[in-house]
This record gives structure tokens, C-alpha cells and sequence, in this order.
């Protein structure tokens, strides 16, 4: 039965796992299958031909598993390499982050206003932006890259006064364009959450791509009688290519619980 | 002749130019050919098998250009894989910044108390001080991983508060200890060397292993007869595994010179 056979999620590296959590609390049966290509994390700063290649592997890892979906948590496959993933994973459904999170943000603005941060990668990519003006050309969208902000997540470093200036030093341009919407285009930005509201103000409101993925998980899964309503919740299904020094104390900081038994594949 | 044969460098990415800089200050007249695996790095977060395996290909790229040495640029290579360079490269001659650095810092304690800074992988490697201990088991050395310091590089966030304060956090400890002796052991951060430097105190000798290869590299190649003492000066042959975006204005950053050609090379 396809009910039966698990969400399968991919990201560079560990980003994804704020997805993995946002999936769980939405969807507490499903059996989820996450690979994190840690080898060759971070796909942001390379280039769209390594990129592509990069989701291809990826996609192919997860299919030897049989998902009956496909989620691309990272922000840089979604906006480059949506159409290999398509591809490579035949006729399943395939949701990207990006999207998700951008039908969220369309849906949320009141003023046509939306912000967008993101890595280096996805800004300049335009992805958001081009997201964004399929569903609604008239929304104004300004986006800034905060590069920091993926290493000060990892560092642990939340609360940090150095990750308030860096917050500060980012937002104050995005926040003079009057929007009322914010969205953290970047897996790892959740973990940071709070500070980047706090820089940003309390009246606008924040676009978490992960929970977007997860609401449209549950409408698509619903929609094909696939959800899965009775299997007993367990951990994760964790592939890596690598395993990372540091790794349990990243999964602690972003699952919020210890980390179960992690399977290494070659990439 | 041996003499012409250009010097052959290798880092995980980009850091390793300041390894450059320092040769071409120090040995103007040598063709220097650079490989950055862009398109894999960081390598310090990875695990020590990867990390063999890629620098086993690094050393493969460089070779098919002749070079009469080979100086290992990466710390992370340096602590865990130079025998797979040594023995990759043949009969020429391999410098390590991490042997170089730790070399110079024991020339320049006074008081047998050495602090080293670097990556996560290099200080758990505990690498530094083995290097160390082996000249002279009677030093104290105190390390302490910086994770922050190489994206904020990057980020040109050289005189940023920001660093400030994370210089403050990481080094704090360190300068408990009553050293009078600190090791950039991270190729990257000479670039923030002066922020290091107002933080730790200027009483610290502050030890650059780019600057300690460059030396080490004069020394060899005077002692076998190598030295190119006529070759015009030209800009380095520079090999990348993958163009990322920003890299010229890293390039500028880190050399304060335009981006000569690059050529792409697959890994």
C-alpha cells in the first residue's frame, strides 16, 4: 500500500531537518526517510551545473527507498534544480520548499509587500521573486542574502549579541520597503527565529518555508488517500553521506531530541 | 630544469590564498599554480576518511602540472591526510602549513605557552600540538575551535562589531592561559588577523602559517638548488573544482588583486 511507504526528504546537509520536525508535528504517522548530503554541504555558493548534478544523486538515494513523495527541503535545489528532481523521481509527487513557501507568503501578504532572505545562492537566483510573481505579478519582493546566518545557527549561537548585529546589519534594508510578510528562505533560518523577528518587529509576519512544506504535505496527501493514520511514530530514517563531527549536538539543536542511528551512504 | 617548474598549492577552497600571497611575497620569481576543491569544501567538518580521499585527488590535479614541491595549504589536510600527500606526490619535496606553523611557534615561545586557533577538525584533531609536543614535549598548548571566523572572513565582516565580540568569546579562554604565542591555524585567518590581534592583546606573537610556509619554502628550495631567481612575475595558474558565486570579490579580499583567469577542473 502507498499509504505504507514513507516521505522521503532531501537537503545538503542537516538544514533539512527543520522540515523533518515541521513534518512530524503535522504528520505524526508517517515514516520519513531523510537524506543529508553532508559530504558535499553547502550547495549554496556552487555553481547551478555541480548543483544539478548534486540533486540528481540525491533523488536517486532516496528512490532505492520507494517514497511515496518526494520533498526537496533545500532552498538551492528548489530554486535550481526542481525540474531534475521531477525527472529522476518518475511519476511521484514532488513538493519543493521554495514553492511551498511562497504560495504561503502570496496567501499572507496584505499589502503586496513580501521579504525574503535566504543564502547567496537563492537570492541571486531570483527564485523567490519569479515564485512569487506566478501567482501574483503585482506583489512587491525584496530579498537580501544572510550568509551568517547558516554558520550562527549551526554555532548554537540563538541568543547570541553578536547574531543580534549581524540580524541588525541584515534586516534594517528589508525592513524600509514597508512589507508585511518575511520569508525564511533558507532550512536553517527557523532555528533563528526569534531573533530575526525580534530585528524584523513583531507586526510582520514570518513565512517558515518548513511549515509551509509540511500544510502542503497534508493537502496532498490527503487529497490521494495516501496519509498514513495508524502506523506507530518512530525516529527518522537518517542517510548522510558523511557524518560530521558535531553532528548529535546540529541534530539536538534543531530536533529537540537525541539522535537515533544514522546510516552513512556513498555519494 | 627543476628551477622553472612552478610551486604547487592546494586548499580545500579559498583560504589557501593567503598561502599564495605570502610565497609570492617571499618568492617573487615563482610560478605558482593553485588548486581550491570549491565545489567540496569546507573539508573541515567532513570526516578523516573523505577527507583522505579528497585530498588524494587534490594532489592527483596538481601533479599533472609538474610542480617541483607541493605545499599543502589546508590545516585539515595537513593534520590528517599528509601521508596520503607524501606518498601521492612522489619523490618531490611536501610542506604542511600545520609543521610549518608549529616549527615557528616553538622558535618564538618565550614562556613554553602556545595557543592554537582553527577549525572544529583541525583543534580536535589535536594535530597542533602533536606537531609541537614532537619538538618540544615541555610546551603547553591550549586550542580552540573558531568556527565563526571562516564564513565571517568570507563575509568581508573584517572590522565588523559583530567579529568583535565573537573574537572576545572565542579568545577569552584562551588568553587565560598565559600564552605568549598564538597560531593562526586556519588559512583563513590572517584575514581577521587584526581583530585577533586588538582581542588577544599585543603582547601575543601572533604566528600566520602562511607566512611560516613561505619561509620554510625558502629555505628548501635554497637548500636544493631550486630557486628561480629570474622568471618574470606573473599572476598564479589558478584551478578550481567549481566557480563560486562572489568569488572574485573573495579573490580581491584575499590577494587585494583582480581574478586572473581561473580554469575549471572536474573532481
Amino acid at each position: 500500500m502507498n499509504t505504507e511507504r514513507p516521505i522521503g526528504i532531501f537537503d545538503s546537509g542537516i538544514g533539512g531537518l527543520t522540515v523533518v520536525k515541521a513534518i512530524q508535528a503535522a504528520l505524526p504517522h508517517e515514516q520519513i526517510i531523510y537524506f543529508g548530503d553532508t559530504a558535499r554541504v553547502p550547495y549554496g555558493p556552487k555553481s547551478q551545473v555541480t548543483i544539478r548534478k548534486y540533486a540528481y544523486d540525491d533523488v536517486a538515494i532516496l528512490m532505492r527507498h520507494q517514497p511515496k513523495m518526494i520533498i526537496v527541503a533545500c532552498n538551492t535545489v528548489s530554486a535550481l534544480a526542481l525540474d531534475v528532481v521531477e525527472k529522476a523521481s518518475g511519476a511521484i509527487p514532488v513538493i519543493g520548499v521554495l514553492k511551498a513557501g511562497a504560495e504561503l507568503a502570496v496567501k499572507a501578504t496584505k499589502n503586496n509587500h513580501i521579504g525574503v532572505i535566504g543564502t547567496q545562492a537563492t537570492v541571486s537566483s531570483n527564485a523567490y521573486a519569479c515564485a512569487i510573481h506566478q501567482l501574483n505579478p503585482e506583489i512587491e519582493v525584496v530579498s537580501k542574502a544572510c550568509p551568517l546566518f547558516v554558520p550562527l545557527a549551526e554555532e548554537g549561537f540563538i541568543d547570541h549579541p553578536a547574531t543580534k548585529l549581524i540580524a541588525r546589519e541584515y534586516l534594517t534594508d528589508i525592513n524600509k520597503h514597508g512589507i508585511d510578510t518575511l520569508v525564511l528562505g533558507c532550512t536553517h533560518y527557523p532555528i533563528l527565529r526569534r531573533v530575526i523577528e525580534e530585528t524584523i518587529g513583531h507586526g510582520i509576519r514570518i513565512i517558515d518555508s518548513a511549515e509551509a512544506v509540511a500544510l502542503r504535505t497534508h493537502q496532498l496527501l490527503t487529497e490521494s488517500g495516501e496519509l498514513n493514520h495508524h502506523r506507530r511514530t518512530t525516529a527518522p530514517h537518517l542517510l548522510v553521506s558523511d557524518l560530521p563531527q558535531k553532528f548529535s549536538v546540529i541534530y539536538q539543536l534543531f530536533m529537540n531530541s537525541e539522535l537515533p542511528d544514522v546510516e552513512l551512504v556513498e555519494v
